[in-house]
């Protein structure tokens, strides 16, 4: 299917410049059409600078204010009503583009997406899905940053929608649904997971139990559902594990002159194993839970990156998971919902 | 100075092998005497099989119960009179011995702990304290799981007691203390990260604001203030990235010659990578606010990071940690009390 992706030219640490590339990539690989929405001067020259023809496969949407990444979500979302976050989010609104995708302000995008698009009837909390590699393929980590002070309902809820997620995109019938917490053990935790933990046992969902941190990247389990502080710190410390390693291992080997010849002997293995491990990989990151597709591309998305976003959104759009999503929490949550008393 | 560190046998992954071989190692290297506390027919008949002579440096005691990995803590503790970590605290209590190191149940040795001992005076809760490795040297984390639903005072007293600990260990003057949070600025976080944040910036201590998880191996901050509940996470999060690479990168050499023979010329280096990322490097972790000298060490330890665990304890012990602790917090805490309302 053709779908017009809007994607977020003034987000991210490398705009607008890499996104454009990716924008490029995107729209020759996957031969959808591209909106862009940033600064219509910038983005005119700047693509003239890349020779990146913009007859054709792409529309210019001007949004002349930016929100920087450091800026506080609800108020830059509030007063820069010009941003190409507010306008994106504005147009999907309006179904005059399919899905938007950023590389900006995360808490930003969640925030206008929430203000805008409003949640998928029956879901409270909109979370942020992230794919990681693990030892034996791909798992699913919700929420990562959205919700900092969920209630249950609301990681209960992620159960549902990243179960959906996965098993459509992935194929994979009946996902096992996981909760991040402190050790294996029902008992483990505290009152609060403990009462998740109940919530997810009594549910269809093929609910495994806890998880430890440290199986986050085993693969035993296919959808982790994790407090949106919690997944969000987790995340931050795998992304930095990464980063210290490659330098712990340059800085032993950087005196050893058999080191060096044997890196370079190895160097395509090592490639491949850089690639295991590099987010751009993977794509951008669902934001689930609002009504519409808004893909959340990592602050420092280099061109690859942003080009596997835009395949994530039409992958989103082409698989009908909002409507999947929304028959699904509605079915389950029917039952549930008489034992919870408070919802947003 | 000789001290007499009791060291639990019956608990850890490999006991009582690997922690008689570690105590055997420890009392080689550092001289101290040992107190191993275990069934005592077991660990007779081990040293004889591993030819360790328990004459001179070694004292035995009995504890026939173990307290298993996944008990419950407050059960076990309870119902368990005669477990080895029951009887090793007491011992500590009695001052039979001068510090307890356990590789065993960690809630546990945290429950019997604050039940024995008691807190040094002023302090509220304990905290454990690990030191990670970095691009710079180490830092010390605190909490990493003794206390998963801190108040804020509590927080603020991890932050006094690791500064502390980093000083006299590390020889550092006024090391600088951070709180890890999901964002940098000082409104990033929930409400109560917030006030702890602001507990901190009207304090003495050398107080550099928020960090941001990816910057917890940066070496940027020396004192790490975390709620143990999610530097708990952190720090399992961090070991599972360690394992999760070495596989991926030998999967991805497996098939590819060249690489091969690239990493056997650069296994001098690796090995010095692996020892930079190994925890047994940086001994056991102290349980830093209860009223004795408690270290727990890792539960897959070898006897390697017990001896390590060993000499942890005899350098606190010879730094004058806790009454430091004891002076530091009730001085600067003196002030700040009358703002907080509840306690324990």
């Amino acid at each position: 299917m053709k779908y017009r992706i809007g994607l977020d030219i003034s987000g991210g640490d490398n705009a607008p410049v890499e996104i454009l590339r990716g924008a490029h990539l995107a729209q020759k690989e996957t031969g959808q059409h591209i909106v862009l929405i940033g600064r219509e001067p910038e983005i005119k020259q700047e693509a003239q600078r890349l020779r990146i023809p913009l007859a054709g496969g792409f529309t210019v949407i001007h949004a002349p204010e930016k929100i920087e990444m450091a800026e506080s979500p609800a108020v830059s979302v509030r007063r820069k009503k010009k941003s190409s976050i507010a306008i994106g989010v504005k147009l999907l609104k309006e179904r005059k583009i399919d899905a938007f995708v950023s590389c900006g302000n995360t808490g930003a995008v969640v925030c206008a997406s929430t203000l805008y698009l409003g949640m998928i009837k029956g879901v409270e909390r909109p979370g942020i899905a992230l794919m990681v590699p693990t030892e034996r393929g791909v798992s699913l980590v919700i929420d990562v940053g959205a919700n900092i002070g969920p209630k249950p309902m609301h990681l209960f809820q992620y159960g549902i929608m990243g179960g959906v997620y996965y098993q459509l995109v992935f194929d994979t019938p009946d996902p096992s649904v996981g909760l991040l917490n402190i050790g294996e053990e029902e008992t483990k935790g505290s009152e609060f997971v403990k009462y998740v933990h109940k919530l997810f046992s009594s549910s269809p969902l093929n609910f495994i139990g806890n998880l430890e941190a440290k199986q986050l990247f085993s693969g035993n389990c296919e959808c982790i559902v994790a407090d949106g502080y919690i997944g969000n710190i987790a995340l931050k410390v795998a992304e930095s594990c990464a980063e210290v390693f490659g330098h712990f291992l340059k800085d032993s080997i950087r005196r050893d002159p058999f080191a060096q010849i044997g890196m370079l002997l190895a160097r395509h293995s090592l490639k491949r194993f850089k690639r295991m491990i590099d987010y751009a990989e993977y794509g951008g990151a669902p934001l689930l839970g609002v009504d519409g597709v808004v893909i959340i591309g990592h602050g420092r998305s280099s061109a690859r990156a942003v080009k596997n976003a835009v395949q994530a959104a039409s992958r989103e759009l082409n698989r009908g998971i909002n409507s999947e999503i929304k028959r699904r929490v509605n079915e389950i949550c029917q039952n549930c919902r008489a034992g919870e008393t408070s919802s947003s």
